[in-house]
Parts: C-alpha cells; structure tokens; sequence
C-alpha cells in the first residue's frame, strides 16, 4: 500500500496568494463596473518590460540553437561557467567578497532553491524563522516534517519565531535559546525593512558560536540604495563560515516569467553529521543539485548574462530606478494619510499599520471595496503580521500615482 | 549546531556521466593526436537543432516580453493553461484517455519530476526499481533516506531491484513480495526495451491489487513505432487509479539545453495517511508544485507549445526519424560483429552484451581506445547492467555511420 507524507496535511489550506486571487475575483465578478479599475498591489510580481540587453541575448541565443553547432543540449547542472564566472565576479569579487565560480549553483528560482535547501539539512535541526514571513521558508518546513501542528494563527510548533515588531524596526536580535537554522532576508519580504551590519554581524556571531547555519535571502538586494547597509551577507567577516545566500535575477532583471537565480555556497560552510563531525555543504548541494536538477535553459542562462554587461547594468539600474520612485510615491501617500509606514526606501514593499481596530484581511476588503487595490493582508506573512498590510511597488508609474489619489480619498 | 542530512553520505563518489567525463577527458589528453577523432555515443544527449517551429515561437515570446502589455511576470506554477490543455488534448484526449488539464503539472525536467515526487510520498514505503536502472531513481530514494548502504555494486540494501534479463526481454514481471511504489520505465533507459501492454497490464493488476503506486516514466514515448506498443501507461485499464506519468519534451523537441516537461496527476490516485485513510495524491502535488516551483519561463512554454503545431509535428516526426536512422545503423553493425543486440527499434538506445570476459568498464575503455567511440558501461546502471554497453543513437548521420564502420573494425 503507497503512503503520502502525512506532514502535507499540517498545512493551512491556502497559500495566501491562491486566497488573494480569490477574493479578487469574487470582487470582480459582484462588481462588474468596477472590475476594470482594480489595480493589484498585491503579489511582488514585477511589470515592466524585460530589458533589452537580456531580449537580444535571447533571440541570438535561439538563433545559435538553430544550427548543430550552435545547438547546446544538457549543460552542467550548476550552470555554465561563463554564467557562474559573471556572477562570481561582478556580485562578489568586485566587491571584495571571496566567492570562487563553482560555489555559485544557477537555478531556476530562489523559491526552488529556498524549498531545496532542506534536502541536504538533517532532521535535528531546531529551525528559527522571522515573524512575519515568507510563508516559503514555513511551508516546505512543515512538509519535510520538521514542525507540529499550526495553531489557529497559522503559528506551527517545532519551529522558533523571531517576532518583528515597529519596536525592533521589524528586524529581530538572536534568541537566547539556542536554533541550528536561521532564515534571514533583507531587504525583507514582507517589511521592506534592511538589517545594517552591525545587526547582521550579531547574527553571525550568533551562528559562529553555536555553529548555526543562516540561510540568507538577498532577492532583493539590488532595490538598496544606502550605500552604508550591506548587499549580501558575505559583507559581515565570518559569513563565508555559516550562510548560505540566496539571489535572484526576478526583481533585479525582471526574471519573475523568465527563470533565473543562484545560490552561493561556500566551500567553507559546514554542518554536522549524527555523529557530530563537521563536513561542508558544499559537496552534498552540488550532488543534489546535479542529481534532482537538470540546470536552467541555455537561452536563460544567456539572457541573464546579458544583465551584466554594462548595457544590461545600466537598463536594471532604470528598472530598479523605476520601481523605487513607485515605492516613494506609494510611501509617502500612506504617510499623509496618517498610517504608520515602514520599508519602501531600500525595499520595493512598503509595510503600512491597519487603521485602529481593522484585521489585515478587514484591510484588504476595505481596500478592494473602497478604493479597488489590491494589497497582501499582513497576517498572510504569520501572526506578527496581524495589523500590517504590504503595497507593492511594483506597477507602471501611472498606477502607482493612481493608487496614491485613492489612498488618499479615503476616509481613514 | 547545524546538522546535515547523513543519508547523503551513502551516495556512491560518482554519478556515472561524470566518471564517464573524466576517462574521456584523461584519454583526449594522454592521446592528443586522436582527441579529434572522438566520437560521443555515450550521455543520451540529443545534437540536432531545436525545430523551427519552437524557435520561432520563443522568438515572438522573447519580443511580447518586451512590451508591458505583452510581458509575462509569474504565471501558474502548473503552467499556463494553453500549454497544459495543449498537452491533455494531443497525448491523451485524442487517444482515448481521459487526463483533464489540470491532472497535468508543466515542469523544467523529468529528471526533477523523477526525484522531487518523493516529497509527497511517505517513509514507509517500501520501493522498487528495475535493474538496470536510470540512477536518478535511486539516487534520490539514497538522499530522502529510504535504503540503508550500498554493497560493492552499488546495490543499496532497503530497496527491491527487479532484474531484467535477456531471458525476460530486460521487462521485470511483478514481484511475489509486497512492494508500495514501483519505478517503471519504458521504452526503457537504458536497455531499449518496451513493455507490451500485457506486461504493462501484469503491473497495473499488481498496483491495484496491492494499492501499489506506479511512477511511470515516458520520456522516450515518442521512440515507438510499433502500433502495438503502449506510450502511455494510462492505455491500460485502471492505470488511471494507480500511476503517474513522467513525460518530457528533451528528446521529443530536442529540449535538453531548453528543459521543459510534464508530470501527469490523475486526481483518482489515491495514497494512504499512516493511519490507514486513502488520499488523493494530486492536491499534494499541486501544493508541492506551488510551493517549492515557480513555473516554467513563459518563453520556454511557448516553445512546448508550439511542439503541438502541424508544423512542430511534423518537426518532431522528422528528429524521430532522423535518430532511429542512425539506431539501425548502429544495431546491425553491432549485430555483425557478433554482439547481443537489445534495443534500438522503439527506443533510442541500443544495448549489447559485451564480448566474453569483458566488463562494462573494460569495454567502454576497449571502446575509447581502439574505436575512439564514448559508450555507456552497463554496469552504471546497477549490478544487472554488468556485461552490457549502451550505445546512444543521439548523434549526426555521419557519426552514427563512422561508428558503425570502426565496430565494425575492431577484432571481436
């Protein structure tokens, strides 16, 4: 008789933006006259055109797959090396951080990779995640059995949450228990808010002393433009010890429909076996990432190496330009409206405080009815984000305009 | 203290295409003058150009990309429902079996599908593979910690291999013991052998009979040109309950270097909780598939769909033809030398018994050496696979024909 992973039916029923696209659609179709006007702030899914460096790499990458000499079937698993070479070198070494070609894994996805990333980890370890949160990190826990039950919150036992809080700029300390695995991204999803150095070198102080492992979610790295906070948390000496980094060309280069990331992982990052001898991750990703993956489409990989030539640079840098004018827009209307406000200065999401006495789905609602935009209800991201809601930056500029007028016509 | 998953640790040094990589580059350079003359019948790697029909479809895709009414950001992560109603209606609903859209999950690789379908399966399973075996399958059983060690073969203990013979054409029947989830594969990898749909039949009675699961891989269907001969387990009486399928476009559309596939999930296979209750298994793939997938490019989607085009049809048709030109070639060479033949008339790979007193190794080095000719050792494949070779008939017409010719020059 087959057996199912019982550890699937822990999960809540709905991934929140399944719920979203629901209620939206109910909406619509109760208000046909207003269906037309509804702007989505709501998933972090990018708008403007692919830039032009990355379409030309592509049509000639088709080109070249046209002829048998051209034609490229299986490529290495982790990538081609001019790709990890271009990573390597334009993220990392030029930047005075230490990272060799083949400790960049190109993927298809941080999404994947964040998920994957528990393949090579043991089942002992005591996992600790921020509150709020990408529900990704919570959600393939609870599959790879590495939680209880989820309270009617949505909180699971078995994980450890860190809570953010307006106190603590949504960015928390290291516990004073003792967790093995520590999921941090900054610039945060859902409150746009960045750790500085000194908060990340806390937390790689924590990991060096407990030999903890933090896996580290950069996917937006590239909207931070404080040049005092750190990009990656290789910054931080030690890292290159105790974290693994995620990337992402989605929100940088527009990648969200074309497929491409990578992940970092330092040859000099180790964790223990049962037996408590320490051995590095590092072979143990490239033997599960050449073994349960095939590498990315030749004609992706081309086009995400297009992003690093001066041309590409300079059209991510209008797109990343683009959005973050959005986010001003967008930040200061909630402002004037007398919300509290975080993110959306080094972050494309703007993390805004419910009017008194309004959950974050009676938020939702209210927006949607009200002014017809769409946001994600901050209890969507765990119950420290209860009383939030997040807007999205990415849209055109007329939307985002738009959506400040009707934030502003509302009666708060 | 961060710990690894052990079971990691049991995974033999080498998968075999790199061992394969690493003689033929040791060759190349201790024999420089013949490094040229090298001729690769070893990785299943198509070599012809991507047909036209996709080409120019991912060129229009590459374009709509670059205007924002035309840019696609996320799409499903099951993939766009063109592509997937395209595939239910060509592959299954035009052949009388009854796969709705949505039974069918878009991906980036069988290779992926193969191994991440483990996710949704429970730890008491006890599994079966053929042997020989494509390695992903037991791989990845390795990695999710389903077998103990592996013996001096490779054969690991926890897992049931099915041998497959010359006497029973390489096509394993049920086993009289119990077992839960059964990897079968056909046209097969690496023996080219094809299951009749009585054969198949036997497994499906066994699967029903047992509330057994079959995964069931298809990714040399479109090799067959027997009539008589299944594509689809689903051809066979209440498969529909008891399997899924994994099919690719790699070597269909030439897709290796452009990685696109599916994965069928009928909604009437069923799994049991461990506390007995039986379960559909397709709301756990889906939420699997969302939750850790991010969907194909929109680019490469359209690529697949245009496989479904008269043109891309016909394209198909004429890369099929064009490989199984050169796998009679290379199996009536090898046939007049004087070998065992298997395979080579419904699957793209040819399987031969090495000559007396041979191992697999030895004849691949035998082969390197004397013919300059890159096969696959049997061995690689399991311990049944010793004493075979597989040679790939992925390859130009003019290869497949020097290959022939040097066989033919060797002393047997």
């Amino acid at each position: 008789m087959a057996f199912l992973n019982d550890h699937y039916l822990k999960l809540k029923a709905g991934y929140l933006f399944p719920e979203i696209a629901r209620r939206v659609k109910a909406f619509a179709e109760a208000n046909p006259d207003r269906a037309g006007r509804i702007i989505r702030c709501g998933i972090g899914d990018v708008t403007e055109p692919l830039p032009e460096a990355v379409r030309t790499a592509m049509h000639k990458a088709v080109d070249e797959m046209g002829t048998r000499e051209g034609f490229h079937g299986y490529g290495p698993e982790q990538g081609y090396e001019w790709l990890r070479h271009a990573i390597a070198e334009n993220d990392f070494r030029s930047k005075g951080i230490d990272v060799a070609d083949d400790e960049v894994f190109v993927s298809d996805g941080s999404k994947c990779d964040c998920g994957n990333i528990l393949d090579i980890l043991g089942y002992e370890n005591r996992i600790a995640v921020t509150d709020p949160v990408y529900p990704v990190y919570v959600d393939t826990n609870v599959m790879a059995g590495h939680t209880g039950e989820a309270d009617d919150a949505g909180t699971y036992s078995g994980l450890t949450y860190l809570r953010g809080t307006p106190e603590n700029g949504f960015i928390p300390e290291p516990p004073h228990e003792v967790v093995d695995v520590i999921y941090l991204c900054f610039p945060n999803n859902p409150t746009g808010a960045v750790a500085t150095k000194e908060q990340l070198a806390a937390w790689v102080e924590y990991a060096q002393h407990h030999n903890a492992l933090i896996l580290f979610d950069a996917a937006y790295e590239a909207y931070i433009s404080d040049p005092a906070l750190p990009h990656s948390i290789y910054e931080i000496p030690g890292a290159l010890e105790c974290a693994i980094e995620f990337r992402s060309f989605s929100k940088s280069g527009g990648f969200t429909g074309t497929r491409c990331a990578y992940i970092v992982v330092p040859k000099t990052v180790l964790a223990s076996t049962t037996c408590g001898q320490r051995q590095p991750l590092h072979g143990l990703w490239l033997r599960r990432h050449t073994t349960k993956f095939n590498g990315v489409s030749y004609i992706t990989q081309r086009g995400a190496e297009a992003l690093y030539t001066p041309e590409g640079k300079a059209q991510v840098a209008a797109l990343i330009e683009h959005y973050m004018g959005n986010a001003q827009i967008l930040r200061e209307a909630a402002r004037s409206v007398g919300l509290s406000v975080f993110g959306g200065t080094n972050a494309p999401y703007i993390w805004c405080s419910t009017p008194a006495g309004l959950t974050s789905w009676q938020m939702f609602d209210r927006m949607l009815d009200e002014a017809n935009v769409v946001i994600t209800p901050g209890s969507g991201f765990g119950s420290a984000g209860e009383g939030y809601f997040r807007i999205s930056a990415f849209n055109s500029r007329a939307n985002a305009e738009e959506v400040a007028n009707r934030l502003k016509r509302i009666e708060w």
